[in-house]
């Protein structure tokens, strides 16, 4: 999106106001998004500077953040964290009540829930929210954003959560859902990143670049699909058969990884976290099934693994 | 691959003849696929029994490792591990001599090179090899097998090794090249898996199924190829812009991770190892940079990390 995008929209007074609280490079992009799908914005910053690009770009910039919810046909949040949408949120029950509140702030399912029954409290009808993509991607065909709570706000406001751009997707009425699938997905993702820089850091060692190893990186995101399928039955189950690989076999060439990385001076913490949790499942008496099986690992505090102590 | 198809396959004497050193699971797959393709193959284990079914279907069992050398046209070695590897070879070392010897053995980067300066020294033509695959693959189209070491062998032997299925890439002349990819990969893929099996932990507490977030978990690993290729590019350039996210920005939603696991008696160990090595990075004056510069980390063992300290 470039501004002279922005400058060419003109807001549609017949589509659902929307305020933006919270003008950081998200809560800008998304200002962006609504006034570039023909929404009437208001918009409010802490420091109204940030404000001005979105001024000229035909938003309106509300002199409180109590008389920015007030012009709100739906006032969305996104702010640095939840002690400060709490601390927004705080003075404003009363002219928030009755009206529909979207919380795109991060936070964890513990932080929706208890902002989800402040808002029960005041008569607030909330809906909480996790934007799955950076922010250049929002407003355009890739985004994503997960929602939980009110699915009454949600299915009122489905139209103009759209403006944002490409998904947009109710999780369910538990108010941390959203939060929740938001932390699961990125739980993965930045281990799919430490791991390839993990492997990068020893390959690199030997001559090989990060770029020659990509392609066989590769191989291993096509076939964890299906792979992910079993460990899931089996967790669903709770049953870990191991059928075509086994914890003890795993072991073996989790030590050869920590081996290699120690060789090369590179840190092996990782592949070492990993390896101590599979002779965790053996000490319990696993080491004929699965690496499914690690999931019992993870769920029991009791066992010593040294991400544990770390952290 | 049945007994039963093993049984109605021919030999065909105008073939290489094979000789397999090591019936485990994976060794035994290796003798029946060369079987299936009608390669003459000889056979032996510590435990003669377990050369039983493979006689069965064709295999000839020598009386002796040394024995079974000489019989064939190429020696596969497929052992517990490297010390393993060692022993069998070492009183061989003149009956060898000339021949070519593919030690699939899994192992590290260090074994192999060993192995290939035991067989330089004894005018042994030296193979090594990964198998990348589970046993039940091995002689199908899914089967990939990594090679380094001699590419004369190698070539040689193309039309053999293709008897194990799928796939034989050769990798480089230097003999731990097969080794080395074999565990870059093996690291990607226990990483991928153990944190699957980490949101699922966090997922299943709060009553979410491991298969209802298996989705939203393969959406990861399809958007994980593009950020890799970054990861990568920013590894071979040395430098870590960090367009879209920073590190600061990373390690709020790290924070999210280790909070929301330890609330629900989740080990937080592997988001917050993730977590050291950002703040590693932060701590290095590289918050503004983008989530590659932990390679950096990865490098310097004089970083204190959790999993370091442990490992």
């Amino acid at each position: 999106m470039s501004d002279s995008s922005v400058l060419t929209m003109t807001i549609d007074s017949t589509k659902t106001s929307v305020t933006v609280v919270g003008l950081g490079a998200m809560g800008a992009a998304l200002a962006s998004a609504f006034l570039e799908a023909g929404h009437p914005t208001t918009v409010w910053n802490r420091t109204p500077a940030r404000a001005e690009p979105l001024m000229a770009a035909g938003a309106l910039r509300a002199g409180s953040v109590a008389a920015a919810v007030e012009d709100g046909g739906v006032t969305m949040l996104c702010v640095r964290d939840h002690a400060a949408v709490r601390e927004l949120l705080d003075p404003l029950a009363d002219r928030l009540a009755g009206k529909a509140v979207v919380n795109l702030t991060s936070s964890t399912p513990e932080d929706a829930r208890s902002t989800a029954e402040w808002a029960a409290r005041h008569g607030v009808r909330y809906l909480d929210g996790a934007i799955m993509v950076p922010v250049p991607l929002i407003g355009g065909p890739d985004a994503q954003v997960l929602y939980s709570g009110s699915a009454e706000v949600f299915e009122e406001h489905r139209g103009t959560l759209l403006a944002l751009g490409g998904e947009a997707e109710f999780l369910g009425a538990e108010p941390g859902l959203a939060s929740l699938y938001d932390l699961g997905m990125l739980d993965v993702f930045f281990a799919g990143m430490a791991s390839f820089l993990h492997a990068a850091a020893v390959m690199t060692a030997d001559g090989v670049t990060a770029r020659t190893f990509l392609p066989y990186a590769n191989r291993v995101m096509a076939i964890l699909p299906a792979t992910l399928e079993g460990l899931a039955r089996d967790v669903d189950q709770g049953r870990y058969p191991g059928d075509e690989d086994t914890l003890d076999m795993n072991d073996a060439a989790l030590e050869h990884i920590v081996v290699t990385s120690r060789a090369r001076g590179v840190d092996p913490g990782l592949p070492a976290l990993v390896r101590a949790l599979t002779r965790g499942a053996i000490a319990d008496g696993r080491g004929g099934e699965g690496f499914s099986a690690v999931v019992e690992q993870l769920r029991s505090p009791g066992a010593a693994t040294p991400g544990r102590s770390s952290a």
